[in-house]
């Protein structure tokens, strides 16, 4: 990934050629060995998220809610999205977690006032009662896991009551691919299906969830921002260290550099070879909170009952 | 992997003790999170081979070809089923690979000599009319691909000829590994069902296939040929360089290291879950050679015509 006027994309070799307009290129894409004029590359950036909504079943009047955290994807799928014609909620929820939660809701705040866009900001303490923090003191369940549940259910109750039936996430092929052979390797075959950029809804109180960015890459959405001119916040979650999920990212990348076009080529088969997974299936509801749940408990309620029984 | 008292095993922690003999450890195998003696190692070893020989449905009186390169793999696979007290015969395909064909050779011979082991070395010019550089020059394919189905070809045809209804493999843990990764990522599945380490007999021309050492990481390989004394001939193939098998075994590796054991997981999940390729494929016969074939040109006879239509 090489663009010419910026040290972080690397150098272009001199006098390219934008593949579509002839233009002086700023921008090479070796896995499409393709290079880019400015204008071009947003072309092919929002034609890259036109495919990919092909693939979910929702009209472009439907309003989405976008799960903001303040990083480069979720604030490109958001523009994306605005600039396609849809009508957007942004909602940030606030973890808790000293100046990397302030940093990043702060990201969110600048871009959405910048740009004159709705959003909401939640915060997991008046949710739930605990940050972050605190819920990786009192539980000893790996933090990643338990962040991922809890921003999941969070959001599905938040979209319920905002009156949402999408939820986009700015997941992008980076993620999905790392997280496909993550479960492949380790044969984790109950996630391979949700694995797919769609997720049906299942009733009305848990909304579709739709990946507009699986088919862009996570130097394409940085040199999308760049362009845009998007400020995102780009820290790293402090408790995300040692992660599985960067393991594979890695190996990834590494065949990635080997063979490119490796990437796309791994996710986009899996895709074109499944279909979004059933809704169908026999859900339970949690005694506790009514939301459709795998057990008697759902994991919020059981996370909610398990903080409390820690004490304080 | 490492072994205290060698360089090329790395350090292991002091007063180390034997996991299964609490004598002093000369070996550390992360991925099994265990420490061996000399002995307990060798113990080990066998007996991985051991469950593998239970996969494949050969009896024990039944004589096996092995096909032997001189490497540390194909040497170490035949001397363990010596030990383990099957007849074998070791078979040596000389491709004609200046200096690398003769060190190859000579690891095979002096092995086989130095332990009394009944051999016979072929020779791809004798066979085929042309060293494996000759037809590195008249064909415009892959080379290893040229070279793995000669191989296969000429392995079955003399295996037929000696009266040969197994053949074993030197193949191990990581190759299989590496293959099954490659074979998934590149989404080959028309290749998955081979990645089974053990491929049954198609009609009496074709023996059974198998891989005895498909339980065993290569590094524990290089052990075992250094406590038994195995000199092999450690050189790369020139022909190699640049194959993508070296890309995922490099991208396993990766893996590996940051999560021992997942190599071992990855391909023992996939073992369990599979059973050996079906037989009752309606295999035609080469209109030339008369040897079971997928078209009416078995894939040597193809090859040699393509050689022989390039002139000299």
């Amino acid at each position: 990934m090489r663009r010419r006027d910026s040290a972080s994309y690397g150098k272009l070799p001199s006098r390219s050629r934008c593949t579509r307009c002839r233009k002086r290129a700023v921008v090479h894409l070796p896995s499409h060995n393709a290079n880019f004029c400015d204008s071009c590359f947003v072309f092919f950036f929002k034609n890259a998220v036109k495919r990919a909504l092909k693939l979910f079943p929702v009209k472009r009047d439907t309003p989405i809610m976008v799960a903001v955290s303040g990083g480069k994807d979720s604030l490109a799928a958001w523009l994306v999205l605005e600039e396609l014609g849809f009508k957007t909620l942004g909602v940030h929820i606030d973890l808790g977690i000293p100046e990397f939660s302030q940093a990043s809701r702060r990201a969110v705040e600048s871009f959405a006032k910048s740009r004159a866009l709705g959003y909401r900001v939640y915060s997991i303490v008046d949710l739930l009662g605990y940050s972050l923090p605190e819920i990786y003191k009192r539980t000893n369940r790996m933090v990643c896991a338990v962040c991922g549940t809890v921003k999941r259910q969070l959001l599905n109750r938040i979209a319920f009551q905002e009156g949402f039936r999408v939820v986009a996430t700015g997941h992008n092929l980076d993620d999905e691919a790392s997280r496909l052979l993550g479960n492949i390797v380790r044969h984790r075959e109950q996630y391979l299906e949700k694995s797919y950029p769609y997720l049906p809804s299942i009733g009305k109180k848990i909304p579709a969830r739709i990946k507009p960015l699986f088919r862009v890459e996570a130097d394409e959405i940085r040199i999308y921002c760049q362009i845009k001119g998007i400020d995102y916040f780009s820290g790293t979650c402090p408790f995300s260290r040692g992660a599985t999920s960067h393991i594979f990212f890695e190996a990834l990348n590494f065949l990635e550099a080997e063979m490119p076009g490796t990437k796309r080529d791994f996710l986009f088969h899996f895709v074109r070879n499944h279909t979004p997974p059933e809704t169908d299936i026999n859900y339970k509801t949690c005694s506790k909170c009514g939301y459709p749940s795998y057990s008697d408990l759902c994991s919020l309620c059981s996370l909610k009952e398990r903080l409390g029984n820690q004490g304080d």
